[in-house]
C-alpha cells in the first residue's frame, strides 16, 4: 500500500500538534498518508477542491481537524462520498464542546464519523481510518487485529 | 430601492417559520429582500455560487440561518466580502445551543454577526440588516429611527 | 450483497423509533443488515458474544445506539477489531447530551464513529456505514454517488 | 476617511488587551476608530451619552466588549440605531459563556452583531466593521478583497 | 406602611405570568408594591429615569426580572443605591441559563440579588424584598416569623 | 455601628481568599462584620446554631460561600428569617457552575440572594449585604451613595 | 426482615410521582421501607431529626430526593453515619442539571450515592438500597441476583 | 477484617493520583482493599472477569474511576449484584462533565453509587464503601462513626 489511503487536513498550523496524533496508529499500522493545511473558512476555494478531488486521487479516507465553530470535517463530507472523519480539536476558552457541536450535530443527509476532542480524538481519528480501510485489506485487518492484542496486553494491572 | 438589498439563505424549507420573522423588520423598513434554501452540507455548489456571486447581483447583506450543525453562515462568508449575519435555528434535542457555538465562534479572519437562537435573532437579523444599509442610505436611516421610536413608544407601562 | 454487513444494536427497544432511522439509507443503497436490542447493562454478556464474534458471522461495520450513560457503543468497539458506529439517543432529561458525551469521549486506542443525537444520528449512521462498506464495493460507491447527486437535486431552491 | 467612523468601547480596562485585537484589521484597512473604558454597571450614564450622542459625532459602527454578565453591547445598542458589534470578553470562571449568553441572546426588535469569545472575536469584530463600512465606501471595499484575498493566499499548505 | 416599598419591573408583558408570583408573599407579609413594564432594551430612558428616582419615591427594593439577555436588573442597579433583586425568566430554547447567567455574574461593584429561574425565583424575589425591609420594620419581621413557621407547619409528612 | 451586622460563613478555610473580598466593601463602608468557618456538611449542628441563633446576636445580614455542593446559603436561610446572601466559590474542576447553580436554584419559600461565582461575587456581597443595612441607616446610606459616586468617578476613559 | 430497613425522604409531595420509582424493586426484592415528605429548606429540623434519629429507629439506608438547589441529601449524610442515596429530581427549568451538580458534588469528608436524573435514577435508587443491604442479608443476596438474571432474560432481542 | 472488602479499579494508571484518595479513609478505618488498573475500553476481558468473579473472592464493594467515556464503574456494575461506586476522573478538556454523565445517567435496572468529580469523589467513594461495609459489622460502625466526630471537631471556626 504505497499510494496514499488516508488524507489528513486541518484549518491551521495551530491545530498540527493535536491533529500528529493520528499519524501515530497509521504508521504504526503502516497506512500511507498525508498531511495539509486546508482551512474551510479562509481557503473555502482549496477545500473544496481537495475534498471534491481526493478520491480521484486514491485516497480512501479523509480525517478533518477543526477548533471553535469547526466546519471542515463537515464541509468537507458535503463534498465527498468517502467517509470523513472529524476531529474537534480544544478551543482556547470553551475548551472544545463548540468544536464538538460544530461537528458532530451533522444534519440527516451528510454525515461524520466525529471521534473525542483533542488528541486522543486524532489518535483515535487514524485508528478508525486503518478499521476502515482494513474492511477491504485482510493484511492490515490482521496487523489491526494484533496490534489491538498488543494494547491490551500492554495495559498494566497494578497501579504503580 | 427596488434592487434585492438582503439574501435571507436557510439551510432547510424546515427553517423558514424562524427564518421568516426576519423579514418583518425589512418589509417594516422598506429594504429589498430574497429567500433561498441553500445547504451547507446538501448543496455546497449551489452555497459556493451563491456567495461568491451575490455582490454581483447587487446583494449587500446575506442573513443565513441553519441549525445543529450550522455552517451555512460561516461558510457564505467565507466566499464573500459582503457581511453575513448568522441566525441559530433552534435544534431538536439541544434546543440551538449547537447551532448557537457552530456560528459565533468564527476563527480570526472571517466573521459573522450572530443573533439570538430561534425567531427573536431571526427577527434582529433583518433589523441588523436594515441599520448596516442604514449607514449609506439616509432615508432607511430615518425610518430606522422612526421605527426605533414607535417601538419604544409601543411598550405599556401597566403590566395587564 | 445478500450476507448481513451492518448490524444495528440498540440498547433498549424503546430506542427503535430512532435507531430505525439507520435502515432508510441502507435500505435505499442495498445494503443488508440485521437489528437486534443488546443492552450493555441488563444483557452485558449478550453484548460480549455479539460483538466479539460479529466479524466471524460476516458483518462488517456495527451501529450501536443508546441513551444516557449509552455504553454500548465503546464497549462493542473495545471487543471487535470492525468499525462501530455511535448514534446518542436523545435522553429524557437532558435531551442526549449526556449520550453524546458518554459516546464521543472515548479514550485512546479503542475508537467509536459517533454521530448527531437522535434521528438524524441514526439515519447518517446508516450513511456512514454505506460509505464505509463502499470502499470495497465498487457497485455501492456507484449508487452512493447517485445518491448523493440525487439528494442535493432534491434541495429545492425556494422556501415554500 | 480622517474621521472616527468606528467606536470601540469597553466595560473595563482589563479588557483591553483583548480588546486591541479589533484594532488590528481596522488599521490594517485603514479605518479610524477610537477606543475608550465606558462601563454599562459603573458608569451608566458615560454609556448613556456615548452611545446615544455617537452618530452625532460621526460614528458609524459601536463595537462594544465586555466579560460576565456583560450588558454593554446591548445597552449601546438599545440607544443608539448604529450597528453595535458586540465582543464577549472571556470571564475567570466560566470562560466567557456567560459573556457570550449575556451579549447574543437579544429580545425581538434590539439587535447586536456577536462575534466569537476572546481576541479572534475582537479581532472579527473589527473586520466585520470593516465589512459593514465597505458598504458605502467603494475603496475600502477594494481594500477589504484584497486584505481577504491576501489572507487566503497566506494560509501554508504544509504543516510545519 | 401605605407608601410602596417594592417597585417590581419586567422586560416585557410576557413577563408578568412569571413576575405574577412575586406579588404573593408581599401581599400576604402586607408590603405595598407596584408593577411595571420597562424594558431595558425598548425603553432605555424610561428604564433610566425609573432606576435613579425610585427611592426619590419611596421605593426601597427594586425586583426586575426579564428574559434572554437580561440586562435589566445589572442596568436597574447600575443606576441606583436601592437593593435590586434580580428574576431569571426562562427563555424560550436555552430555558433560562442566558437569563440567569446574564443577571448573576455582575462584575465586582455592582450587585444584584439573583434568585432561581421562574415562577419560584419570582416568588422568592418577593419574600427577600420582605426580608430586607423587616431589617427595619419590626412588625413586618413578626409577621415574616410567624409566616415561615406556618409554612414549616404546612409541610405535609405523608406523601399523598 | 459598633455591634456585629454581617456575619460571613464560609464552608472551609480553603474559602477564605474568595470570602476576603466581601469584607474590602464592608470596611469601606464602615459596617461592622465577623467571619467564620461553618461548615454545612462536616459541622451541621454549628450551622444550626449559628444561623438560627444569629438574629438573637443582632447579626442583621448573613454571608454564606461555599463550593461544589453548596450547602451552605440555602440551609442558612432555612433556619432564620435574615437575609442570606449566597457566594457560590469557584470549584476545581467545573468551576463554579456546580456551586451556583446550588445555591441560586432555591425552591419557593426559602429564598437567598445570589451573587457571581468568585470573588467579584464575595465583593458584590459585602456590597449588597451594606445596601440592605442602608435601608435603616441613612448614614450608612449617604456614605453608601459617596462610595458609588466614587466608584464612578474612578473609571477611567482611556484604555491604557 | 419487617422492620423499616429504608427511608425515602423528599422534599415535596411534588416529587412523589419520581420517588415513587424507588419503591418498585424494594418491593420486588421483599425490603421494607416507608416514604415522608422532609424539606430541607422547609423543614429544617424536621430532617434534623429524621436523619439524625434514623440508626435509632432500624433504618439502615436513606434515600433522598430533591430537585433544583437539592440539599436533602447532602445534608442528611451530614448528620447520619448510615448511607444516603441522592436521587435528583428534574427540575422544571434545568431539567435536573441543577438537582444532580447540588447533589453529586459532595465535598471530601460527607459522601452521598448519587443515582440519574428522574425516574429511573429512583428506581436505581431501590435497587443500590437493596444491594447494599444484601452485603449483610444472604437471602437477600439470593432474591437479587435471581432479580438480576430475571431482569437480564427478560431483555428481547427482536427490536419490535 | 483481613481479606479484602473493597476492590477499587480504574481505567489507567494515570488516574492513580486521583483514586489513590479513595484509600486514605479506607485506612483510616481500618477497611482492607486492592487496586487494579481495569480498562474497560481496553481490557473488556480483564473486566468481564474481575467484576463477575469479584464477589467470590470475598469482594463486597467496588470502587471504579474512570474519565472521559467513563464506562468502566456501569460495565462493573452490569456485571456484578455488588454494589459500584462510580467515580467521574477529571478529563483534559471538558474537566468532568463528561466522565460524570457517563456514570451517573445510569438505566434503570443497573445502579451505580456516583461521586463528585475527581479527587474529593475518589475520597468519598473510601468512605461510602466503609458506610456500606458498617451495615454489616458494629466495629467498623463504631469507629466510622468515631472518624465522624473527629472530622467535625477538626472544623476550625476561624478562617486563618
Amino acid at each position: 500500500m504505497s499510494k496514499v489511503s488516508v488524507s489528513i487536513i486541518m484549518g491551521s498550523r495551530s491545530d498540527w500538534p493535536t491533529m500528529q496524533e493520528a499519524t501515530k496508529p497509521l504508521e504504526e499500522l503502516g497506512v500511507e498518508f498525508e498531511a495539509k493545511v486546508v482551512s474551510a473558512h479562509r481557503t473555502p476555494e482549496r477545500l473544496f477542491k481537495h475534498a471534491s478531488e481526493a478520491h480521484t486521487r486514491g485516497v480512501e479516507v479523509i480525517i478533518a481537524g477543526a477548533g471553535g465553530a469547526a466546519h471542515l470535517a463537515g464541509m468537507a463530507a458535503s463534498m465527498t462520498h468517502l467517509p470523513v472523519i472529524a476531529v474537534p480539536v480544544a478551543s482556547k476558552n470553551i475548551k472544545g464542546l463548540d468544536s464538538l457541536l460544530s461537528m458532530v450535530q451533522m444534519p440527516r443527509g451528510v454525515a461524520v464519523a466525529c471521534q473525542a476532542i483533542g488528541g486522543a480524538g486524532a489518535y483515535n481519528a487514524g485508528l478508525m481510518a486503518a478499521q476502515m480501510l482494513a474492511l477491504k485489506d485482510e493484511a492490515l485487518s490482521q496487523r489491526l487485529q494484533e496490534w489491538r492484542k498488543a494494547q491490551t496486553d500492554s495495559v498494566p494491572v497494578e497501579v504503580e
